[in-house]
C-alpha cells in the first residue's frame, strides 16, 4: 500500500517548514520587539504567517492552488500520521452540517429514517452478491486483532453498507405491509485507496450519507432514485452554486452489483474535468435475491416477490467541487448559504489624530451595526482584532471566502452608509445605513445567484456536442467534456479511454502535470437532457474502432 | 477473543426462532385463511408475533427482561454477524437525535466548534501518554490489512481520540490567543470489550460526542469541566427523566491520563447497581507535555507554558439507563421529551352496528383531533391500522412507550371529550375537545415531571449513608448504593472490592444471576454535595483494614 502517490507530500513539507521557520522567526522577532502589550504582541505572532496568503495560481498550477486553499483557508489539515487521511476543521463541519440538516429535512419529508448500523462488516456477508465484493475488496481495511490477540475472524471496516444492512432487512421486512423501508444514515466510511488521494475528492476516509431502501416494485423504487438525485442536485446548484448534470450511468460506471446508477455530474474549469457529484443507485432485484428479501404478492397470494432496493449517498466531496469551482487566487470564495460569517465588519480609517474617545465611540457604532445586521438574520462577525491593519484583515477574509466585508470609517458614518465589497467580484459599494437589512441579505442572495450563473455558464460553455472522432482529442485539450454519440457498451468505453490516452509528457517535473495532458476520457453519464440529432438506427457510435449503432448521446471527459 | 460471555446469546436465538416460527407459521395460516382482503392480511401476517409482548419481568429476571424491550420495542437489533456490536433502529436514533441537538445548542453557546478527525489512530502517537496507552490498549481493533496487502504499519481504530487530535493541536496552538481551542465530534469508537456486551451500556462500537479543548489556565479548564457536567446532568434530568449525582471519581476510577474526572452517577433501582452516566475530565498538563502543546506565557515574556486541557464525553449508553430506569413489564416507557410520538389517537368504539358512513364521519372526526393537536405543537400519530383490534393497538404502543394514548370513540364524540390513558401510571382520563391544545401538552410536562420525580426518589431512598462497615454488604443486598467516610487511596479501594466480593452463587444457572450477588463494590463518585458528619483529621476511613483518615464521603456501590 506504500505505492501510494501523495502528490502534496512535497507541498506540505515546504508549508510545513515555513510553518515552523516562521513560527522561530515570530519568537524570536516577539523576543526582539520592545513591550508594546503584551495582547498585540501574542495576535500578531500567532498571525503573521498567515499573511503569505495563497501563493499558488489557480490558472498555472491548479493541483497545488487547491492543496493551499483547503489548508491555508483552514478547511482541512493534511493527517500526516496516516497517508490519505485528512482532518475536516471547523470551516469544513459548519459546510457539512448546512448540507446535513438541508438534505436531512427532504428525506424526512419522504418519510426516510434514520438509523445506525456497525462499521464492520462480515466476509461471509460482503461475499454474497458477487460483483459488489469484487468492487470492494482491493480497498477493504481489514481488522485482525484486538489487544494483542487475533481475531478468529477479520472483519472489514464498512466501504459502504449493503452487506452491514441488507441481511436486517430481510428480517424486518416480512410483509408488504412493511415497505417502503427506508433508512438512512450520516457516518464515515472506509475506502483505502491505492489511487492518489486529494482532500475531499478522493480519501481513505470520508463523512457521507446513505441511504438505503426497499420497495414493492421497479416503478416505486425508480420514483425514488430520481427524487433522491434531484436532492443532490439541489445540494449543488441551491447551496453550493454550483451546476451539475443529471443523467444516468454507462454499464461500465455503475454500481457494484446494482442495476443502474443516476448521477449529478460536475465540470472543474480550471482543467476541463467531469467529476462525479452524488450517485443514486437503483439496485434492482441483485441483493434482494443474495439476502433474501422477499414478501408475499398483494397482488397474487403464496407468490413471493424480491424486493426492490434502491442506495443513494452524498459524500463531502462536495465541498471540494465547490472550493475548485469558486476559489481564486486571494483563496477561499464561499457562497453566502453555505458560509458560516456572510458579513464581515471591519472597523477602518481609525487614525492617529482621533482621540481615544472617538476611536471607541466609532467602534461601538461599527458594534451596533454588527448588532443590527445579526438580528436581521444574517450570520455576521466583527472583526476588532488589535494589532492589525485593516488591509491585513481584508486579506484574512479573503482567504477564508466570506462572501461581503462590511467596511465602516468616519466618512460612512457621516454619510450614514455602509460600503462593502464582494468577494466574488470585488465589486464595491455602499449601502444606506437605514436599507441595511434589506439591502444586505438581497446582496447575498444576488452573490449567490452570480456564482451560479457564472460556474454555469463556463459549464455550458465547455460541454461540447461533437459528431467528429477527430474533434474529441482537441475539445477535451481545450478543457471541455464531450457529448457524443455512443453504443454504451463497456468494450467500446474501455476502447474509447484506450484511444484518448495520450503519452505521457516527462517534461515536466511534477506527477499531476505529467498525467493531466495524457489522461484519456471516460463516460461522465448518459445526461437525461439528450441534445438533437442522434437518429437511433443510423447515427453510428462516434468510436472509430466500434460498428455499432448509438444508443443515445452519452457525455464522456477526462475525470477525478 | 471468543471466551466473551454474551449473555444475550440463548435469548437471543430464543427470539430469532420465535420469529422465523411465527414467520412459518403465520405464512402457513395466511394460506388457510379465507381472503377476507389482501391488505388486512398482509399487515396480520406481518405483525401478529408482536402480540407476544414481553415475557421476562422486569422484577424477577431483569437481564433478560431489558433485553426484551429493547429488542421488542424495536429500540435495537443484535448485529449477530459479529459478536458485541449492535444496530440502532431508528426509535433509538430518533432519541438520540434529540440529546444531540440539545447538546449541540449549548456547547455552540459556549463556544465550542465541530470538526471530523480520522478513525485511525497511529501507535506512535498513541503511546505518547503511558498511562493512556496502558488504559486503552487491551481493547484496541488492529487494521493490519488493506486489500490483500499487508499494511507496513498497522493502524488502531479510535477508542477515544486524545491521540489522534493532540498533535495538531499542538500545531495550531502557537499563542495564548489561540487560546480556549475548543473542538468537539460526533462519531463513534471502538473498545473491543472482552466483559459481556449489553445493548447501549457497554458495545464493542457506539455512538458518542467527544469534546477536547485548551484552555490557558486550570482555573479555565476547572470551569469548563463543570459547565459540560451541568449539561450532562441536563441531559439526564431534563430530557431522559433520570436523576443523577454529580461527583468527582476517584484516583482508582479517573481517565486514563487525565488530572480528574468529574461524573453524572446513575442507579438503576431494579438491581440497585450504580451505573457511570457521562465524563468530564480534565487532562491537566500530562498530555500537553507529551504532545508540546504550548503558548508563551502572556504574563511572562519568554516562559512557555503547556496549556491545560479537557476531554469530555457522552454516549448512547444514556438510552439504556433510560430503558432500564423507566421500563416496565409492558414494555418501554419513554419520557414525553424525547418521543418520537407523544401521543398516539387510537378509535375506539366502532361496532359491528354502525354503518359505513358513520364509521368514515367518526374516523375522520379522529382525524381532525390528531390534526389539531399536531399543529399545536404535540407530537402526535394516528393509528388507523386495519385488521388490528383497538386492544391489540394498545399492547403495541405500550411496548413502544408512547408516553400517552388518546382513545377517541362516538361516546366521546358525544360528550366533546378525548379519554387518554397515561403510559407511565396507566392512569385514566377525559379532557375536553375545546381544551386538548393546552391540556395535552400540560399532561405531558406532568409525565415528565412525574417520571423524574419517581425516579429521583427511588434513588434518594436507594442513596444511604453508612457509618459501620457491617452494615455495607447488607445495604448492597437490599439494592442501595452506600456513601462511606474514605481515604480515597486507589490501594483502599482495591481492598474495599475484594472485602465486599461474596462468593459465587453455583444454585442459580444463569450467569448474570450467579454473579450479581457475588459483586463486590466499587467506587462511583465523590459527591459534590457531601453529607455532613465527617470531620477531617478525626474520622476515620470505613474500610476495617485501612489506617487511613477518611478524606469525604465517597459513593461506593455495585455497577455496571
Amino acid at each position: 500500500m506504500e505505492d501510494v502517490k501523495e502528490p502534496s507530500k512535497s507541498a506540505l513539507k515546504k508549508a510545513e517548514k515555513q510553518a515552523k521557520f516562521d513560527k522561530a522567526k515570530l519568537e524570536k522577532k516577539a523576543k526582539q520587539l520592545p513591550i508594546v502589550g503584551a495582547a498585540s504582541k501574542g495576535a500578531a505572532s500567532s498571525k503573521t504567517s498567515d499573511i503569505i496568503g495563497i501563493t499558488a495560481s489557480k490558472e498555472h498550477d491548479f493541483p497545488q492552488w487547491y492543496q493551499e486553499v483547503v489548508l491555508k483557508s483552514e478547511l482541512i489539515e493534511y493527517y500526516t500520521e496516516i497517508s490519505g487521511f485528512f482532518i475536516l476543521r471547523p470551516a469544513s463541519m459548519y459546510i457539512w452540517n448546512v448540507i446535513r440538516k438541508w438534505f436531512q429535512a427532504k428525506i424526512e419529508e419522504l418519510g426516510v429514517e434514520e438509523a445506525s448500523f456497525p462499521m464492520f462488516l462480515s466476509a461471509k456477508s460482503l461475499e454474497k452478491e458477487k460483483d459488489h465484493v469484487e468492487g470492494f475488496a482491493p480497498e477493504l481495511a481489514w481488522v485482525t486483532k484486538a489487544g494483542d490477540k487475533d481475531l478468529e475472524v477479520p472483519v472489514a471496516v464498512r466501504p459502504t453498507s449493503e452487506a452491514v444492512m441488507y441481511p436486517y432487512y430481510s428480517k424486518w421486512i416480512r410483509s408488504h405491509r412493511d415497505l417502503p423501508l427506508r433508512l438512512n444514515q450520516w457516518n464515515s466510511v472506509v475506502r483505502w485507496e491505492a489511487k492518489q488521494t486529494t482532500p475531499f475528492l478522493r480519501a481513505r476516509e470520508f463523512l457521507w450519507q446513505e441511504g438505503h431502501t426497499a420497495h414493492l416494485t421497479e416503478e416505486l423504487a425508480g420514483e425514488e432514485v430520481l427524487q433522491i438525485l434531484e436532492f443532490y442536485a439541489g445540494v449543488y446548484e441551491e447551496l453550493l452554486a454550483v451546476p451539475v448534470v443529471r443523467g444516468k450511468k454507462t454499464e461500465a460506471e455503475k454500481f457494484a452489483g446494482g442495476y443502474y446508477t443516476t448521477t449529478v455530474e460536475g465540470y472543474i474549469p480550471s482543467n476541463g474535468r467531469g467529476i462525479q457529484g452524488a450517485t443514486s443507485h437503483c439496485l434492482g432485484q441483485n441483493f434482494s435475491k443474495m439476502f433474501d428479501i422477499t414478501v408475499e404478492d398483494p397482488a397474487e397470494k403464496g407468490k413471493h416477490i424480491n424486493v426492490w432496493q434502491n442506495s443513494w449517498g452524498l459524500s463531502t466531496r462536495v465541498i471540494g467541487v465547490m472550493v475548485m469551482i469558486h476559489g481564486d487566487d486571494k483563496g477561499l470564495v464561499l457562497p453566502p448559504r453555505i458560509s458560516k460569517i456572510q458579513a464581515i465588519f471591519i472597523p477602518v480609517g481609525l487614525t492617529a489624530k482621533m482621540t481615544a474617545e472617538e476611536k471607541a465611540a466609532h467602534l461601538k457604532r461599527v458594534d451596533e451595526l454588527y448588532e443590527t445586521l445579526k438580528k436581521a438574520g444574517v450570520r455576521s462577525d466583527i472583526d476588532t482584532r488589535e494589532g492589525y491593519t485593516p488591509a491585513w484583515k481584508f486579506n484574512d477574509w479573503e482567504l477564508k471566502g466570506v462572501p461581503l466585508r462590511i467596511e465602516f470609517g468616519p466618512k460612512d458614518a457621516s454619510n450614514e452608509v455602509i460600503s462593502y465589497a464582494r468577494r466574488d467580484t470585488g465589486e464595491k459599494g455602499t449601502i444606506p445605513i437605514s436599507q441595511m437589512t434589506t439591502e444586505v441579505p438581497a446582496l447575498l442572495e444576488k452573490i449567490q445567484a452570480d456564482m451560479y450563473n457564472k460556474a454555469e455558464a463556463a459549464f455550458r460553455a465547455h460541454r461540447i456536442k461533437i459528431t467528429q472522432w477527430e474533434d474529441v482529442t482537441p475539445a477535451l485539450d481545450a478543457k471541455n467534456v464531450v457529448i457524443i454519440p455512443s453504443c454504451l457498451q463497456i468494450a467500446c468505453e474501455d476502447k474509447i479511454k484506450e484511444l484518448t490516452t495520450g503519452r505521457a509528457d516527462e517534461s515536466t517535473d511534477t506527477p499531476e502535470a505529467a498525467k493531466a495532458p495524457s489522461m484519456g476520457m471516460k463516460s461522465l453519464c448518459i445526461p437525461f437532457e439528450q441534445p438533437e440529432g442522434l437518429v437511433k438506427g443510423e447515427t453510428k457510435c462516434l468510436n472509430p474502432e466500434c460498428q455499432n449503432l448509438a444508443e443515445s448521446w452519452c457525455m464522456y471527459g477526462r475525470s477525478y
